[in-house]
């Protein structure tokens, strides 16, 4: 066989996953009852604490958090896990997004407390062991078994709502676990197999939530791909997209969502040539629901990127063009090593030069990008 | 969005899995290590036994059991068990292909021993929680998270010297895991992902080792492929094929892997009409490898079937014509509500009447089998 498998491992957590439409409440208390929970602390933000509550039903909550904030900020923790301890609480249930899932991650780190996870984006932190804090402008990140949510419940009502802007940017967030796990570190047959599928359901249920937000099949297919999606990123650990929004993230506040968006097809752009086998998955997968013909993965990913009306430039973001220098330098040192093509310096500031103007994303071939931009 | 996706749920139990070419007596000390063991219950049959010695390396075993035999009668798990009080063994060591792995599971039901998995066909046992005891001809199934293996260890190298009837017999077996997930009573995104991937890398591999047995790609895309298709089956359960399989394994002894390389057409054929969203999945993931252009998924499994020379009678196997009205009365009984087309008494004695007799499996329409056969 003319293609070679590199030796790969994986390692399976503990963790349930039910769904359901309109089941959320019931779901969520089947769970609590299963942890044997009797004193929940719930953690939400304030715009979806009414949510949160009605999911509780008859239940009283022991305790209620909602000084949620973006990234996680230290003092943030440190208030939740204080309200924690001053309530008892033996189990967390957080309704939210990625930030509210990190509060309650942020509490389980220290405490041990089980959570129960119940996502409102597709940002998917809840299928992960990967916590993250931030002391004013640095972000620190760690993997831990005890902030893998013990159980996470998908109800398609909940997303209903969710605006437009934050479905795409949400949405094209899970999408860039599927396509970065394709060349993370511990990729593999089980990551690369999660990777495909969520690229699948995201493209098709994405597509279909811009048309019609109610569309609960949709709305299901984009839960589901952000599952395993946010599984497989889990599993193949971060690469090279991963590291850049790291860095972006922590040193200049860009908006997640947002910066996933806009620098995904960049990435890909750049690694595609020296990675023919994740291309072909993604091109595959993208035809799928209509976007190219299974032959490019950079034209399909960006015929998505129109349809969905993705943002297209860092610099709206507020990345400012005297930081693309200094930008560079910082993502250059947490490249990692098994990226499919080598990266320099040059490179880094072209990738961030064109993502911050918004210019077209550029496939240039390995070792030609002299020629190609002379 | 047209297609339409139903609640699932999904159960991730821990588990470790780690490979490398030439690497299993070092994987296997780090695995062990790991866990802490130092007292080790050695498990192979015979004539694996010496290869299982050599992965111990310098490390002794506190004891060896050689006495496995196919479906783990009862006195061979109680003459384990014992094996292991005696040597007050603190964690098992399993060499060999289902069976083997099928006696470790039978100590660590009663005793909670953890086990350490090194396959040497593709069976799959390593990668679920289910558990098998054979009492005279009655077999005994069910699922405990005790008996799933801790780690698993895959080395093509161990695969090298399998004989080529074994390869195919195992191989179609790991092949029937990806094809009865699709339609299994807890089917979902997680176990289609994972099955259309094992699809894909079973077909390829096992065309690439039947052509030659020492391409050690080729071995490690079937042991990948037959842990992802487990992995498939071990969340999705036992659907139509399993439940056929499984009673006739346990009511007339037809072997294993040959009963499921037989079978799994007819069942494709009989389930194809009314589940197009996993005909298609199949049709596609062998058209990967060369077989079928992507839109028959049956045809396309036959032409693999032939090109692997696979087995195509149960009459061969022992099963007589004289059997088959019982054999369909008992599989009727078992037959999951959740298949995606009513299974009725005619049509189980039609499908095991063509199964036994070497008839090509016939794809009829749903509903109109009377008019096509008549």
């Amino acid at each position: 066989m003319t293609r070679t498998t590199r030796s790969w491992a994986y390692e399976a957590r503990p963790q349930r996953v039910v769904t359901g439409r309109n089941a959320a409440g019931r779901l969520v208390k089947a769970e609590l009852d299963r942890l044997g929970a009797r004193r929940i602390m719930l953690i939400a933000g304030k715009s979806e604490l009414a949510t949160a509550q009605k999911l509780l039903g008859g239940m009283a909550a022991a305790a209620t958090f909602t000084g949620v904030r973006p990234h996680v900020p230290v003092e943030v923790a440190e208030a939740a896990r204080a309200c924690a301890a001053e309530a008892e609480a033996d189990a967390l249930l957080c309704v939210g997004g990625g930030s509210t899932t990190g509060t309650a991650k942020a509490v389980a780190l220290t405490t041990g407390l089980p959570i129960v996870a119940v996502p409102t984006t597709y940002a998917g932190s809840e299928a992960t062991d990967v916590w993250g804090l931030t002391e004013g402008t640095r972000k620190t990140n760690g993997a831990d078994p005890s902030v893998l949510p013990r159980a996470v419940v998908y109800d398609p009502e909940l997303l209903v709502t969710l605006p437009p802007a934050l479905t795409v940017n949400s949405g094209l967030n899970a999408l860039a676990h599927c396509v970065d796990s394709l060349w993370a570190p511990n990729a593999g047959p089980v990551p690369t197999a999660l990777a495909t599928e969520g690229a699948r359901l995201l493209a098709r249920g994405l597509t279909a939530v811009i048309a019609d937000a109610t569309d609960l099949a949709a709305l299901e297919a984009c839960q589901a791909g952000t599952y395993v999606a946010a599984a497989a990123f889990a599993a193949a650990g971060s690469g090279l997209h991963h590291k850049i929004c790291h860095v972006l993230g922590g040193a200049y506040g860009l908006e997640h969502g947002a910066m996933h968006a806009v620098l995904l097809p960049h990435v890909l752009a750049f690694n595609e040539p020296a990675a023919p086998q994740a291309a072909a998955r993604i091109a595959e997968a993208l035809a799928g629901a209509g976007y190219g013909d299974g032959s490019h993965a950079l034209a399909a990913l960006l015929a998505l990127h129109r349809a969905l009306g993705a943002p297209t430039g860092l610099g709206a973001l507020g990345l400012r063009a005297d930081q693309v220098s200094e930008a560079a330098e910082l993502v250059l040192e947490k490249v990692p090593a098994t990226n499919p093509r080598p990266v320099t310096l040059p490179d880094l500031k072209a990738l961030l030069h064109r993502a911050r103007t918004g210019a077209e994303p550029v496939r240039d071939h390995v070792g030609d990008s002299t020629g190609e931009t002379s």
